[in-house]
């Protein structure tokens, strides 16, 4: 941490400001410049609360020079952590996953046609929600403990690996049960009640990142799930406010080797979400895997006209066919590749089962 | 809601969007243009997912015309809700109210003596945070049940309302049964299990805005209040996300009279959080009472630079003081009063006490 | 200039960033920490490009701390700088002047009407368009050089000072010749090389913030009119860019305060930009000069109804007249004043005359 | 256009509303429904100032159907553009140009090293500022006339098509008697007297997206040089302004596909200011080809860490060599190609040479 003091800060302000760290435990080290002093405050900082040093007399800026995050960071682990979310549904490595499906579960008929529709194009997983985040209350919530039942059907029938949100921290406990990996949306990102009990569910988290949030933020969010002892977590950027209404969100790709540079945890990207547009989805998941994502995570819904909820996002079963295909060809140009269920099938066991 | 057809739709087109609306249980009216045709869904939309008739061939657009919001909105109640959190501490009236405070209890000594300060400079109610909300896990988290018994003790000694935050389903419980008001702040604000809670605790709320809502989405989360049977919700202006990082948010003081014409809901303002910088406060605590607050919320802290949270933004006592004494000669300019405990007093009872 | 190492930098690298300061003419003054090393640039860094240091290995962000302008700066002087455009016109000091009219020149009749009704409000200074910059090339344009006679026309009849936009250097020496008071508009506030010709052409300079300028980006633009020689400056907060589309812009009027304490130069609102919407410009320009603002630049047409541009958010001349006194109010409260051309004719001289 | 009308609002202001539709010339249709009534104004409304009737009594909503811009939409123009900088560099076509070389022209050695360089690797045109705009005006402002002289013997070194950036009028017909295609900056998206011009200059004109520009904004400019008879514009998207300060600014990806389907015009991508960091170029300028950009445009620079302007975001020039291999692979992936200088001499005539 720096503390910047003003042009005509004197010198009893900046010993005020010397003494004041001390008293915090630190040490500080006065750096006189032809202008202005620095101070600077030596030790871990990750705790230190600067807004006490900001309200000094004489001290113009604080300065914070090491991360606010720790376990979520890169110095703190250098090799990339390996998400296993199923046998051989592995996100990190070399290969892409890709986890598709209806934005929510909406009857046996459906999920089961959409989970064997994504799984023939070639997913890995399937998302659909139970619980439903809608900024109305009077839209459709989700099917709730049914849609659960129905999550675990579909996966019997076709072996893929199920994604599904909670909402809430009794949501985290039935998601768990029923789920490989439980997502936390993008408006819960800093419920933090409901990242510390994801944190101690035993399951893996896919954590979404706020429609505000900075990459910084969406780590420390990261850092709650850790830091109950859960390293379990994949990353994903889902699009974030702006100001051209054009599209749902604007979707900040740069976000992934942001994310991958600070962070040894993996990171998807959303582009249903991300433009909230069916004719956008194929160019920005293919931007998205370009870019380096470690997993997509795309709206499919066996028929997108009577969707409940997301219609106007979702792709026809053969736009993801497709979309598959073009996807594998740019991993390829990368020197990476798509993951599917036969090569996790062939590396090993059966499909985890509900308890 | 209005479909706009594409220039080139064909009249199959057109009809088969006139058939999916009345399939949909509405009536649906073409109006053919020189350029395009506009097909009109008649009957009340407000639950219409319109993401179903996006999708349809030829659809340019889907505008909604029907607010997505009902009672919280001017249309459904067009006199303001008065809002009573204690005894003479109304929000909504003529009368503007003061809630001052540190952003956490620390200690009883610093809450009572802070409540003592606040309370001899102007304010009817206190904040002061039990349960915080920190973007870190490692932050000081609030002193939980222990900061409810301390401001329980401030508020016997001074007569103060109590207005603090809960952050889960189970802290709801808890500062229900001690404050006068549950805030749900910015980071929850589409926490909607967490509304749902506040909404059936029986006690007033004061619902934060989030750093990336509109002001229909901010509503729209009062609406989840309302749906539960609880019309007692104040909201609150407190800064949204900018791309200039020289103040903590951009605190949106045109959000108050926007609320104020589309809702009956009293609305107040947060200079502290919204600048996030001490000597920004007070004359952005006099913009917010010129453009019409019903109240004002500020962080007041006995001795800011020992604050464990936010005391670069918490004024010195005695600035609050000078705070309240421009508020009130603003409020006349405007026609208005700033509320004092003595009036609130003898318009009535006993300060609410704890169960 | 700080600059922060990476954790595992080497000695060679530090040694590399310390010759490469020495190299550009400034001293170097490392400072190793217990996590990471950081290296001061002692000299004034104001034209140092940090670019080069942060390309080099072993480096982890660069960190300015000197601010990048100058003659703007409060710490260059420290008084406030008091900018006449006419006669009495000053602002910068106690009082506060209001400028008003109709967002275009559209024929005598209509400009010489809206001045006499201004001026009969209060205003002491008449704003409108003769060059104007619109987003599509086949909206109305402004009447040009017909128009810069109309607003003398207008001066002639009422005593009013002129603020008028130029859009171009040529535009800049029509302006020069008949304004009292250049104005660049948002649309190019980085638009040097009209900056540079508006700081050569004698006149003061109103200059609006654009739409994505941070304060720091509004002070360096201002500083390109003070490096041609000119400090006769005014700056304009009129609402920037943000993701709720309820108003035009969103009006941040915390930058009031916040570039008065940076800056030694005035500052003005215009809430009719800011807001777009008639029914919000009263509360916000009551708000703007509760926050400190040293002038309100306002639209007013004799019949908005008509108005060639921006009717929907021009005042009626009679909700002008009520602003106005509520404005006074206001000023009073918090020991200021609202100027008016009576106390400036007082002051002294006659009318500036056109040439 | 369509005129939404209040829930309450009477037969009379409806009639209004009617008789000003019809008075400006237009065909009124009300469209009463269950809760409100829409008045629709059919005929070309392009050029309908919607302000004068959101203003009348009773109206709450005027939506613009119709786009607001023409020449420019695929609606006018359904095949793609062509856009011919030189012999063979065509953007808009199947192939992908790359455009490539320093920020600034700094010296005949350091712009000639650097044009060989990225025609070595793969670059169909070279970049280089001889005028340019900078947020200081202490900072180097480019070698104007002499940095025009030196990108020409750069092209009759390398036989590279030149693009590079105007500031103004006088900086416009300098620029055009030189080089292949004008560039306008971002911060002049919208000085229209500046796009005016160089709608007029006779060369191909490389438009950047502004910071805070929507894509219709974006659109509008274009229409702008198209109205002065000149449809040989490129689109460019380099970054907007977002909350999150990590990146200098956040590249919007799905701009590309957006201006696609609405505009005949190419659009081309800039990862360099897109991003403001070295290492996030290469996967982003992959990203950008993989969501379909014609061009991308990219910092190279013989030696980064000397460079005069944004060092720290250009590439070395071996980094460019490994980036255009890669994006070869992408480009092949989806169905296209990169162009290459030898196809284009191969397809013709010699380079074009100054005048």
């Amino acid at each position: 941490m720096l503390v910047v003091m003003d042009n005509h800060a004197s010198a009893d302000q900046i010993e005020r400001v010397v003494q004041v760290i001390e008293e915090m435990g630190y040490q500080a080290r006065p750096m006189p410049g032809l202008q202005r002093t620095t101070v600077g405050l030596v030790g871990n900082d990750g705790r230190v609360d600067g807004s006490r040093i900001e309200a000094l007399p004489g001290v113009a800026e604080v300065i914070h020079v090491s991360k606010p995050y720790k376990q979520v960071s890169r110095e703190w682990k250098q090799e990339n952590t390996l998400v296993r979310i199923a046998p051989g549904v592995v996100f990190g490595g070399e290969q892409i996953q890709i986890i598709a499906g209806p934005c929510s579960v909406e009857s046996e008929d459906q999920i089961v046609t959409a989970a064997r529709q994504v799984r023939a194009a070639g997913a890995t997983a399937l998302r659909g929600g139970a619980f439903k985040p809608r900024s109305s209350p009077y839209s459709f919530q989700g099917l709730g403990k049914r849609g659960l039942e129905l999550l675990a059907v579909a996966r019997q029938e076709t072996g893929l690996a199920i994604v599904t949100e909670a909402l809430d921290e009794d949501g985290v406990h039935r998601v768990a049960e029923v789920a490989d990996c439980i997502q936390i949306g993008a408006r819960n990102m800093q419920n933090y009640s409901l990242l510390r009990a994801a944190g101690r569910a035993g399951k893996p988290v896919l954590l979404k990142r706020g429609m505000a949030a900075t990459i910084t933020d969406l780590l420390m969010s990261a850092e709650y799930i850790l830091a109950e002892g859960n390293d379990q977590v994949i990353l994903c950027e889902r699009g974030i406010r702006s100001f051209d209404t054009m599209t749902r969100n604007l979707f900040d790709l740069t976000a992934i080797p942001l994310v991958q540079k600070l962070s040894h945890l993996p990171m998807v990207a959303d582009p249903s979400h991300g433009t909230g547009l069916r004719d956008k989805v194929t160019p920005m998941a293919r931007a998205a895997v370009a870019a380096g994502a470690d997993g997509i995570i795309v709206e499919v819904h066996p028929n997108p006209e009577r969707a409940l909820s997301d219609g106007a996002q979702s792709l026809y079963p053969e736009q993801f066919k497709s979309l598959v295909e073009e996807l594998r060809a740019i991993a390829s140009a990368i020197g990476r590749s798509v993951a599917t269920l036969a090569s996790a099938r062939s590396a090993g066991t059966a499909p985890v089962t509900v308890g």
